[in-house]
């Protein structure tokens, strides 16, 4: 088979950036690992920034968004029992979107046939090839068969995981990475909010964030040390955890019910530089990794997409290689601010346990800093709804 | 000898909140354990806030701020060969004046005998006696002889050495404290600055400051090992040195000259909880250290200050004690937050031996964030013009 862009991963990444290349008449093809159903079982973040619900605009994949989606005018921080409302909108100008990645996946998988967005799922063994010649292609097993896709282009969305940047010659790039002392065990459930809007909490106990995927699904999270495990952790225990700490600063107090997921993840950042090697380009979680503390990731791979796409797009339309060629310092700019963010947000929000009394302070000199001053809220107002691109 | 405030120390907090209390007729005494000489040969920073200066305005003692002081509408942060320029005055309509310590040292010392404000100098083994009484009192010995002060309340405003907090038991204390893992190496000297306004630098070879007193001298550092001697560093390889940081960044250059003073100091973050024991109450040094970074040492000091003679004043014109009872808390609230602006301009501008290359990245993107973002700019600028009392 041939075609323009061989894009490796059906994660929001590989399916925006398959949209916005056939929506600008590009041939492509995604090739993806698993089953339609394992990628839309994936438990991931549900706060979109302006930048990613742009793109579902411009490509008027937007109906559930529109439907379903919350518009969230500001969020919280909690410094033991007082909130901190961030009225992202008074400040910014923008809002952000509480709409879950689960559903954004969906939509654009939904989308993909009858705009003639081929994607090949349980493509087994994916390996790149030729990537520094003129004519790289990707191969892959399916059903036994093996396949081969001869490209202009490879695009690397294929996550932490995949074997794109896995193809990239260790000596050609430079890893940076920090992992954190503690994991976030989540739970999500068919219950209610305990309030209007997300709150990130930094209590005597830990670490814990109040979020939503609707006004009938709540996400909740607490910070745990790594060697917890999910068997410590029975619904009720970890319920009469969260109503500790979230009924006496939430509006409508914890209610707990089954948990559809339960789940406890390390947290982590980490940034592979380069994004291009030869004619592979890397975007989104192939690359680069966050904390979840913010709420960067998916809107990271989604303005990684953006540049790409238009460095595409001039290549085909216009001739016009600069773009493509500028994509990694302009992408790298950003996910590198992000990686700030998530990771501020991270240290100002959790226990670490090699902190002592003076660095504690400083957590609570930094809360007290925030609620005081309005020049501070709007620098963490404009990080949380996402940069300009 | 009897007065109502007895106060430890002739520094620059003991010698405002002397005036302070003389201009509101209170009886006072100053007690220092140096020589005039020795106090006015600490250099110290330079930079005062507009919480000092409006000090120093509201007792008329502002003739040598007025005449030499330079008033500064921005100062630089370098990263690398990059000047970001933080635009003080645009972004908070206040600006800072460039007056030595030396200066306000010596105006409010040579103030002190016309408004009848008594300093004994040379007074040794100060000592304070019954701090939870309603008699409190200081002894000292100068020239042989013992004297004894008794007075209404005791201010301890000698300094981090001094005897004041020494004299509150720990039990009834908590210290908070961080030291960091290098030095600042500085060199006064009588040589025009290399730029306008200060710069303070990240660079490969670590942390350097270009700063003044004057428009005829000037004031530099370099981060050091805590390991490195004076003898290692004659005064032609620091000129050297310091060219080699900021000839590419100054507009004029460093010229080198002889040295008046050459030092090597520590850095170190300190709190006393608690500032008041019984009758005793410390301001400045005694209670708190910044690391120089950002030069709230002295700002802090006057700030305590104001806040402890207005209390004072309260209680002696109002019999009110509610500003004496609450002065811990009013005062800690913004030492903490300059504690933590401190730490924060120390954390982004050196290079910690201990940091991996994951946060060395974490401080080029916070400097790239800064040079991008406005609201980050204003919230270096307000907290450099010094927080609101």
């Amino acid at each position: 088979m041939k075609t323009r862009v061989a894009i490796i991963g059906s994660g929001p990444s590989g399916l925006l950036l398959g949209h916005l290349l056939r929506a600008a008449g590009i041939d492509c093809v995604i090739v993806e690992r698993q089953s339609p159903d394992y990628v839309l079982g994936r438990i991931r973040a549900g706060v979109l920034e302006t930048v990613t619900t742009g793109l579902m605009e411009q490509l008027g994949i937007d109906a559930g968004l529109k439907a379903k989606g919350l518009l969230e005018e500001g969020f919280n921080l909690a410094d033991g029992e007082r909130l901190i409302r961030i009225e992202i909108t008074r400040l910014t100008g923008k809002h952000v979107v509480v709409y879950g990645q689960t559903e954004v996946t969906r939509d654009l998988m939904d989308a993909a046939p009858e705009r003639g967005l081929q994607i090949v799922y349980e493509a087994k063994e994916v390996a790149l090839h030729d990537l520094e010649s003129d004519r790289p292609s990707v191969t892959y097993l399916k059903d036994g068969v093996e396949h081969r896709i001869e490209a202009d282009f490879i695009a690397g969305c294929d996550g932490f995981h995949g074997p794109s940047r896995k193809a990239i010659p260790g000596a050609q790039a430079r890893e940076f990475e920090r992992e954190y002392p503690f994991g976030w065990l989540g739970i999500l459930a068919d219950v209610p909010p305990c309030h209007p809007e997300l709150i990130y909490a930094n209590g005597a106990r830990g670490f814990a964030l109040a979020s939503m995927r609707s006004t009938t699904r709540s996400r909740y999270y607490i910070q745990v040390p790594l060697t917890d495990t999910l068997d410590q952790w029975p619904a009720a225990r970890l319920w009469d955890e969260l109503a500790e700490r979230f009924d006496p600063i939430s509006e409508h107090g914890v209610t707990g019910g089954p948990a559809l997921e339960v789940s406890i993840a390390p947290l982590r950042s980490y940034v592979f530089e380069t994004m291009r090697h030869g004619r592979l380009f890397l975007a989104g979680d192939a690359a680069h990794i966050v904390p979840p503390t913010g709420a960067k990731g998916l809107n990271l791979a989604a303005s990684d997409v953006a540049y790409l796409s238009d460095a595409l797009i001039a290549h085909y339309r216009h001739g016009d290689d600069a773009a493509l060629a500028g994509y990694e310092a302009k992408a790298l700019a950003r996910i590198w601010k992000a990686e700030r963010f998530s990771w501020y947000l991270t240290k100002l929000m959790h226990r670490f346990p090699e902190d002592g009394r003076f660095e504690h302070r400083m957590q609570q000199a930094e809360l007290d800093y925030v609620a005081s001053s309005e020049a501070m809220q709007r620098v963490i107002a404009e990080n949380y709804v996402g940069l300009p691109l």
